[in-house]
């Protein structure tokens, strides 16, 4: 008999039908009511079990997350907690589970840690399940959002073999043997011996790449992983994670702004629309955790609730400039709260943001032009020479989630830039040729894909929201 | 005034209103006809140009590829070849383009070598512009197949610490120095004090991740960057490329031959349905490149001709053993022309795929049921105790497309193969537990992204189905 997804069961259910269904045991009560779930919806199903009809040595494998397979009659469900259940006429172990063997999950909460060490199965709690199914819906709304509008798709390069990105520190990719490696006549390493015939690294960012495309095809993105090789051991950074970079030929820093607060606000809708009864969990499970913490240190507002404050409200928008100002006259700056110096030329610092966000606006808050000094190169040059048409977008509880920027579009004014940063024309070629011949004014920004993922699931930690994260000292699964 | 894209001035000509388009231009003739592209559809749109209105200097300026902001009454047009035009009352230069500054890039038929070199300015052509948007479509027609289907998309790790998947060569990726990393006593690099805390490498494949996840949410695809280290040289290899693999609970090798012939037709079917004229294009160009080779070696099909037709059919599909037996009595084999032996046993090389798709049954074959000598240690033994569930999607023109299986779910059989080809249990330790605690019968398979997009667009080289090529001593850009 072929099987039925549970999801499908519990959406249309042919009451009286004799159905077979297979996943894994979520709970089993009283040697008579299994709750299971197979992976397609966080509900379970209800399965009746009548001891006399099942072999008892069928019953002893009943266990939590074994996996089986039961054909019976669905039937509405007797008890409260479910519109339906089945009646099990058999029951096949596909896959035992055993305490006794050294399975180390266990039908009880467990901590954060002990379920990263264990993400060959963590993927079968309530919690990360819902996790994973919401990740993918913000993984397929980024590229329906995108495909809606007529953006194009483009995979840009992993390996990369240039250093010129300036995003922070890589990782080196080689075939080179690295206990001895081919050396030239003064010692160094011989790079044109490795595979790619110069030395290369994994990418940071695929922006530079990316504006190429636009300057052929208009409107692109990507959507890729990127990497650091920073020893950043904190709950908001991963060595290897997920980006998304649109790139928007003929796009100023204005409609630049416009497109992230509408990309971000889909992402967010999509998955209340589409994902409600995995947000509803994931709500509890936050509400619980903040219920433990002392009450000053809890979030305003409740996961959902922060979802549709988000959007329904347009993002604040204002400068460097003003940023600088509101924190100047704040009570933690006056009473010297801040760890970090407020001042014009001063990067903004996490708790700066975070009063912006938090305190001040109590919204989304998008920050523009941006001391140039502190800023990457490539981001243009404002009419008042002393700031560049940078953004950031910054989100309550995770700071900032999309960086961006209109590009330098100005073949002479990048050419001064790179030279005054160090960096050899050579190395960007092709990124001066794209202002040289055929160029036009163009804007981009990356949202940190994990970040937006924590954001709408509430989970504290990023190493929560990849399925196998990368970090200092963990390169585990 | 606000631009609009040209796709959609096509698509809903509002006839009479002005309108700015902004775009490159991809012909001038004879002082007086503008054909603007700005990437939004294969389509250009053509300015008329009166030379009294516009600036002299302006007009100099344009020129092959320059970028220009165009505004002026959309009208119908007088000439053939185009519903409508635009007559030109403003032209702005955004990007001037000029040949005696260097633009290397010419209105006629260049090499695709040539093009390669200058990928940064090759997606401006009408051959890769085309290529590109179907690529783009390719990619969504994926996400939407496995979204639609209730599947859920992982991110599996790039950076991996297993060297057990068994496919190839790989990359390695470290943070120590290179010309002097740190040693152990022996004099070996001691990869303790390496990022992660030990020897990593490039993911050559996503699937033993993916496993995990298909063995929680039921129905899961990965479609990430994938990576060999291996010297190829040839039009058929990447060093860099994205796969697919999609992973299901409860499959057997039925469903999963059933899964992959449903998913590649639909991919078919989603550029057919919606990037005809994307394709048609490309039809034309591959016509073209045909009709310059002698006719034995011209394809049988068209491009078009040949996509109807591979969702018309229903694929063959055939075991190894039958693979071998007509191989044995073909023409090619009585005449000894087949350049690697036939004999039980023995791999499927590209001469024989090719035999079997293009001569004896002339449509995509799935051949399954291989000897376990010649396939991976992770697919399911068959009763025979000779061949395994594994299969091979294999298209007309580039071969397999698709390697998959049913995975090896009993772990005392599993734990056995891995000894006899010298796997240590401790590398592979969570996906011997998968089989140990919950296991349940699953399989997938790996679709290689750039073949099909090759198979799609028919473009014979797969360097120019990728916008940035990664292959032995080239990682430009």
């Amino acid at each position: 008999m072929r099987r039925i997804e549970i999801a499908k069961v519990l959406a249309q259910p042919a009451l009286d039908d004799t159905i077979t269904v297979m996943g894994w045991v979520r709970a089993f009560r009283g040697n008579r009511f299994i709750a299971l779930n197979d992976g397609s919806t966080p509900h379970t199903l209800q399965i009746v079990l009548d001891a006399e009809k099942i072999d008892e040595t069928i019953i002893k494998k009943i266990k939590f997350h074994a996996c089986l397979s039961i054909t019976g009659q669905l039937v509405a469900s007797q008890g409260a907690g479910q519109a339906v259940e089945i009646l099990a006429e058999s029951i096949e172990v596909l896959g035992e589970c055993n305490p006794e063997d050294g399975y180390m999950m266990q039908p009880k909460v467990q901590t954060m840690e002990f379920l990263r060490t264990n993400a060959h199965f963590r993927m079968r709690t309530n919690t990360f399940s819902s996790v994973f199914r919401l990740r993918h819906a913000i993984a397929f709304a980024v590229h329906k959002f995108y495909n809606d509008r007529g953006f194009f798709y483009i995979h840009t390069p992993i390996i990369t073999g240039s250093d010129a990105e300036g995003a922070g520190e890589m990782f080196h990719v080689t075939t080179l043997d690295t206990n001895s490696p081919p050396r030239l006549e003064d010692g160094s390493v011989d790079y044109t011996q490795d595979f790619f015939g110069k030395a290369t690294n994994l990418t940071v960012s695929g922006q530079l790449q990316g504006e190429i495309a636009a300057l052929a095809l208009g409107k692109i993105y990507t959507f890729g992983p990127t990497f650091r090789a920073e020893n950043s051991n904190t709950p908001r950074h991963l060595a290897e994670f997920w980006m998304i970079e649109p790139e928007v030929a003929f796009n100023d820093i204005v409609d630049n702004m416009d497109l992230a607060e509408e990309f971000t606000k889909y992402l967010i809708n999509y998955c209340l629309e589409n994902h409600l009864a995995d947000l509803e969990l994931l709500d509890k499970r936050l509400a619980e955790e903040q219920n433990a913490l002392p009450k000053d240190k809890r979030r305003a507002m409740g996961l959902i609730e922060q979802l549709r404050f988000v959007v329904d409200n347009a993002f604040e928008r204002i400068t460097y400039t003003e940023a600088v100002e509101i924190l100047m006259k704040s009570k933690p700056y006056k009473e010297k709260k801040f760890e970090f110096p407020v001042e014009w030329g001063s990067d903004l610092q996490s708790e700066h943001e975070r009063y912006l966000v938090e305190k001040e606006f109590k919204k989304p808050v998008i920050v523009r032009n941006y001391p140039k000094e502190i800023k990457a190169f490539y981001m243009r040059l404002n009419d008042d020479d002393k700031t560049v048409a940078a953004m950031d977008v910054l989100f309550p509880g995770i700071g900032e989630v999309i960086g961006g920027s209109q590009r330098e579009d100005r073949h002479d004014l990048l050419v001064e830039r790179i030279k005054a940063i160090g960096i050899a024309e050579e190395e960007l070629w092709w990124y001066l040729q794209l202002r040289k011949f055929g160029g036009a004014p163009h804007a981009g920004f990356g949202l940190g894909f994990e970040r937006m993922v924590q954001f709408i699931t509430g989970m504290s930690n990023i190493r929560d929201v990849i399925a196998f994260p990368r970090t200092p000292g963990n390169a585990e699964f």
